[in-house]
């Protein structure tokens, strides 16, 4: 099975270039797909665990509840967990974050890390804002920082390397005023000739 | 003018990227040329002065032959600094090592970090070693370590960013178990199109 993680800053255009990626292998799709195989496992609302799974939020439910189904944030986590290693065991995948390259290591998927500088990610963040979101540039950089703080603890949990650390990654790819679209060909064919030296 | 920076780790095959890179795209190809122009401004042995540049060894010769000369450490590095300013304005150039990217930033150069696991460079440095050195893998392994530290606190006195951070680069390629001429093709394309979209 050929697997390629995409790690990525937010507001990088990591999610587009997997997105991307997969449409130009013919490979599966993982992303929010995994919340929704969660939620639905342990009928929850989808926002509401997606926001608890990035967020390290408390489930601000009542405590018999949560003893019921024994539901934590590492549960959850551990949950999650075992729905990446199934899909990724289904078909060629790309799956976006989740920690995915740390926890599917064993299966040596490709693993890419996007990023991009301040600037960069405060235009993509702003060109996709919905309609309402009326947030300035301090804003934004507040929100994205917050966003990926989140992503470095989450990632601690499966790996002592930290989550922003190139060693974890095949190649970490800058994507400072680029347009995906333009880098998607050369960056699937050097995963595909990396995937087939790797898995002979 | 095209310029591609290689910074590398010590036995991750980036020099070799570098020059193959280079011979690829039909680009000037400066590393060690670098030394050798600069021995030849101060009429220095070129290997003494290398050891000096990579690896902050203080200047072993009289006081007052230094200060005839105003040779120093920092100074070194100032004229080196002036050295890779003037070449690189001469043709397009791939520039293997000494902060290039940092020292060049002004003139956007295409940036490439090339990195490896510790048994690959280990494995790398062994098949690459005089026939007369016999040391073991724990001996290459602070040897790597050395040369790299030397690396990051060169790198330091031009960049407040850290040598190993990948906001400095373009482009973060691991080469663990990879033979780096299959490489050259992709990596030259990606390059060659970040150049050409961002000098227009």
């Amino acid at each position: 099975m050929s697997i390629i993680t995409v790690s990525r800053e937010f507001g990088s255009g990591g999610r587009e270039l997997g997105k991307r990626l997969a449409d130009e292998l013919g490979y599966a799709y993982y992303d929010r797909e995994i919340v929704t195989v969660l939620a639905e496992k342990l009928s929850m609302d989808e926002t509401y665990l997606e926001r608890i799974l990035e967020k390290k939020m408390v489930l601000p439910i009542s405590l018999t509840y949560a003893q019921t189904f024994n539901l934590n944030n590492s549960n959850l986590l551990a949950q999650q967990h075992g729905i990446i290693r199934e899909l990724a065991s289904q078909e060629d995948c790309v799956i976006v974050g989740r920690g995915a390259n740390a926890i599917l290591r064993d299966r040596k998927p490709f693993t890419l890390f996007v990023y991009a500088d301040m600037a960069s990610k405060i235009a993509r963040c702003r060109s996709r804002a919905p309609e309402q979101e009326h947030l300035t540039d301090k804003e934004l950089e507040r929100k994205i920082k917050l966003v990926d703080k989140g992503r470095e603890s989450n990632f601690a949990l499966f790996s002592p390397v930290a989550w922003h650390d190139m060693c974890n990654y095949q190649l970490c790819v800058n994507t400072s005023g680029t347009e995906i679209k333009t880098i998607v060909p050369i960056i699937a064919a050097y995963a595909q000739s990396w995937l087939e030296r790797n898995h002979i």
